[in-house]
């Protein structure tokens, strides 16, 4: 089982892969991909694709999961971002992987036990998890890791990441 | 310069495609792709993707038109169309084609002359430039029309859809 965990943005997208092999889970990949908004719209949509589509066959992921994004103040900003999901969804069905969908309550809950946690704490679970992680410099890369063990977490049962390396 | 217009939804999308000859224009193609609501979100993005990117090949198109949304009621359908423009952006990337929007007020002025028209005075206008074509049985196929008429007035410079064969 290989999770690929998104955290998309037309300006930064970040990213995790976690490997479930037995009862260990391994961070095989993680980072953000940053767009220049100097492209246009249709360009970085291409740039998105092209770059996850690589990572989902170089490291054979099985499995999509997201954060299900509430609207914000901008109309227009929340329709782009629905974009960049929708060429996830392309992306699942392209290479028939199941793509799973979870709250921002149900990504913080499983994360640090509480729906309602901070950016920082859940940022802090994430580096207690994975102690070689240097402190990402993007708050985006520890939500898309968030995200990626939630994934994994409601896919497999009884699976501790206590025990990754 | 053949136009492709596209009123996209996920249980109906309209679209037409417009050819341009000299100082002709030509409806060459127009209908909806409909999709089953018991398909996964994946999988109607999968045919929606494949459908466009087949007629893009087919039809020779050289541009893509799309109207503006505004946000409605449901956030989350909101979102959701949001998916399937994300995949026109890509689509345009991928096949090196200028995408343009129109917002609905530019869409129905440049129809009827007269921004607050209503559906039923804008597909009226479609069927009197296009006489052989039978009254669409989907208000969403004259909507694309529509768009896609707007989409080659504003490529074009002086061109007359009154001369439409």
């Amino acid at each position: 089982m290989v999770i690929l965990g998104i955290d998309p943005g037309f300006q930064v997208t970040g990213y995790g892969i976690v490997k479930k092999e037995g009862s260990k889970s391994y961070l095989i990949d993680c980072g953000y991909l940053k767009m220049s908004s100097t492209k246009t719209l249709s360009c970085r949509i291409g740039i998105f694709y092209d770059f996850f589509s690589k990572k989902i066959v170089d490291t054979q992921v099985t499995h999509i999961a997201l954060e299900t994004p509430f609207l914000g103040k901008n109309a227009q900003n929340f329709l782009k971002l629905g974009y960049l999901r929708g060429i996830l969804y392309l992306l699942a069905e392209q290479h028939k992987l199941p793509l799973n969908e979870f709250s921002p309550t149900q990504v913080k809950s499983s994360l640090t036990g509480f729906g309602q946690a901070s950016k920082e704490q859940v940022a802090r679970v994430i580096l207690r998890l994975f102690p070689q992680l240097q402190a990402p410099d993007k708050a985006d890369v520890t939500d898309a890791i968030a995200v990626t063990l939630c994934g994994l977490w409601k896919s497999s049962t009884g699976i501790s990441l206590h025990n990754a390396k």
